[in-house]
């Protein structure tokens, strides 16, 4: 189990949030923030959290995980949780349920008003999201512990790189040497592309043999106790062309930039910015097709986006992607990107992996 | 590409669906059934579907991907999708627009109903999961090789099995055979569990040592061109007990009674009834805690659900699993997977691997 104070501590500081939309209570569907707020890891749940209670409700293929593995109150139900929920919004007279409107269905939130008729409900965001922001110190050491085994695991990778391996071969071998050092999985598909395919941002691994005298770009992530991790790379496989090396230093140089710029109390969107002033310098911007990066923890994307329109302040514990990256249909695309904890005075970049141009 | 005209039968196929409820289209924001509807596999997108037009909208990331793999329009949206939808909606003056109840999030659906306040919104459920359910001659080839893959995977993961592996070496080197067999990736997290964890019907893979006279539970699916396959084995690693054996047999014989059971207009529930009546006859129906099976293709689980309560009859084309199972607390568990396809005349078992107890 989570330490319990923690978990409790979480709760706690959820119920002003769910307060101040005059809600008497919080329920969540959604599988990450059950777990944040409860521990319990199981794919079917249902959490409601009072200002004094906290009730997980789950089906009885979790009778002996959940209490194994939460503090809540466990109720193993047969049939569907929300109509359970309910009466137990009846029996605890809720008069008011905050629910969230961007992770519920429109099904299940019709299910709560059609059964729970003594209870209003208040549409809420982000409420979880904005406490899962800022993380423990436990949070933090098992993001920097899950960094560290995915950088190990592209090491491992690396060095059984050889030249007839197809992208396939390659994300495989990566995948494999995540779960030998103990990771619980991918935090999402690796991603492995050489030559032209490296100018799609979010390819699939295909059948293409790597080959010489081309880039190959590596995004991978590994889950390490549910938390995640995230890392690209850009290398020369042999010799690249020169604006392909110029591609890499002006990523890298915006990479850099943005790096520099985190402190606590700047803005996400001021991040994004210095990322784009560079490439902009280098007449590349137009093909800086994403945002700068991303919050990440329990999901592999969270709060905040460090993008354009972002105006999150960064605070000390956040977690975050910087990932710059530019791409030229038919030519080729480079991105770099580490994650990194925001601290008091600035930022510690966890990710342990060189960015100088590698040539494999 | 998949075949257009596969996916304009299939556009075509929804239109009675939605046309029942009186809307003149239909949105969809699931990747399954946008993928299922569209060929497109990205990670954001909507899809409007009327009686004559199909537009997909998705972001810059998806400019060259989608229309390669998409028959339908294609809009490339910088910011929310369903704004620029709704746009669509007001030109193409749609009166009235089903959407998916159950798939959308509350705040979508607040989303399309604001922004397009002509449109008058019909809440539907499963219609395009219910097409789903019979699948194609190609997606049944599609199923069919994940499934050998799978089970070709397994075999040469267990030819490398030693008694020193713990549950995690053993899931990844399953996942390192299926990638290099050519899978996306697994169709859900491969679940290893020995000795009592065998107990818990979806445990995560450990550290444990799979140690010598115990139980050795496999859970397990491929994804190949977006389909799942899906299989469970347990295994005796050396000598296990009476008890283990007795549930072993009494297992394969509710497998092996479901399957028999199974040919066109039979309900989903009867076939259940038949898995659950050999366990019963065992005195075991109290320790088997889940459906006997569920529906497969594009996600892990499809309609129909092989429970006591789903009146689906089967058709020819379907595409299920079957899989009783029994769990003692503190002792272990038992459960035996196949996927199989629903003929015109039975039903035949894809998976080949053998189901007569196997010592490793």
């Amino acid at each position: 189990m989570l330490n319990p104070i923690e978990l409790d501590f979480r709760r706690k500081s959820l119920v002003p949030g769910f307060r101040a939309t005059r809600a008497h209570a919080f329920v969540t569907t959604s599988l990450p923030n059950v777990r944040y707020l409860s521990g319990f890891t199981g794919s079917n749940a249902a959490l409601l959290v009072t200002a004094d209670r906290a009730i997980l409700f789950t089906d009885p293929r979790y009778q002996s995980q959940a209490p194994q593995e939460s503090d809540c109150e466990v109720k193993i139900v047969k049939g569907p949780l929300l109509i359970e929920l309910s009466k137990w919004l009846k029996r605890l007279a809720v008069k008011s349920l905050a629910f969230e409107q961007n992770r519920i269905s429109f099904e299940d939130y019709q299910q709560i008003k059609e059964q729970a008729k003594g209870t209003s409900l208040r549409a809420v965001s982000g409420l979880v999201e904005t406490l899962r922001m800022v993380k423990s110190a436990a949070e933090l050491a098992t993001i920097r512990a899950s960094v560290l085994l995915n950088s190990a695991a592209l090491e491992m990778a690396l060095r059984s790189f050889t030249s007839a391996m197809t992208e396939v071969d390659l994300a495989a071998e990566i995948n494999y040497r995540m779960r030998q050092l103990g990771a619980d999985g991918t935090s999402f598909e690796t991603i492995v592309a050489s030559g032209t395919r490296t100018a799609l941002p979010h390819a699939h691994p295909t059948d293409r043999p790597i080959s010489t005298n081309e880039l190959l770009l590596i995004d991978m992530g590994a889950s390490l106790s549910g938390y995640a991790s995230d890392m690209t790379r850009t290398y020369a496989v042999g010799k690249i062309d020169a604006k392909s090396r110029q591609m890499y230093r002006a990523v890298l140089e915006s990479q850099l930039a943005a790096l520099n710029s985190i402190k606590p109390g700047i803005t996400s969107a001021a991040v994004d910015r210095a990322a784009r002033k560079v490439l902009k310098s280098y007449g590349m911007d137009k093909i800086f097709i994403h945002s700068t990066g991303h919050g990440l923890g329990l999901e592999i994307h969270e709060r905040p986006r460090i993008g354009r329109k972002d105006s999150t302040r960064l605070e000390a514990g956040m977690a975050i992607t910087i990932e710059p990256g530019v791409y030229q249909e038919g030519i080729g695309g480079v991105r770099i990107e580490d994650t990194v904890a925001v601290t008091t005075t600035g930022f510690e970049v966890l990710t342990p992996t060189g960015k100088e141009l590698v040539v494999l």
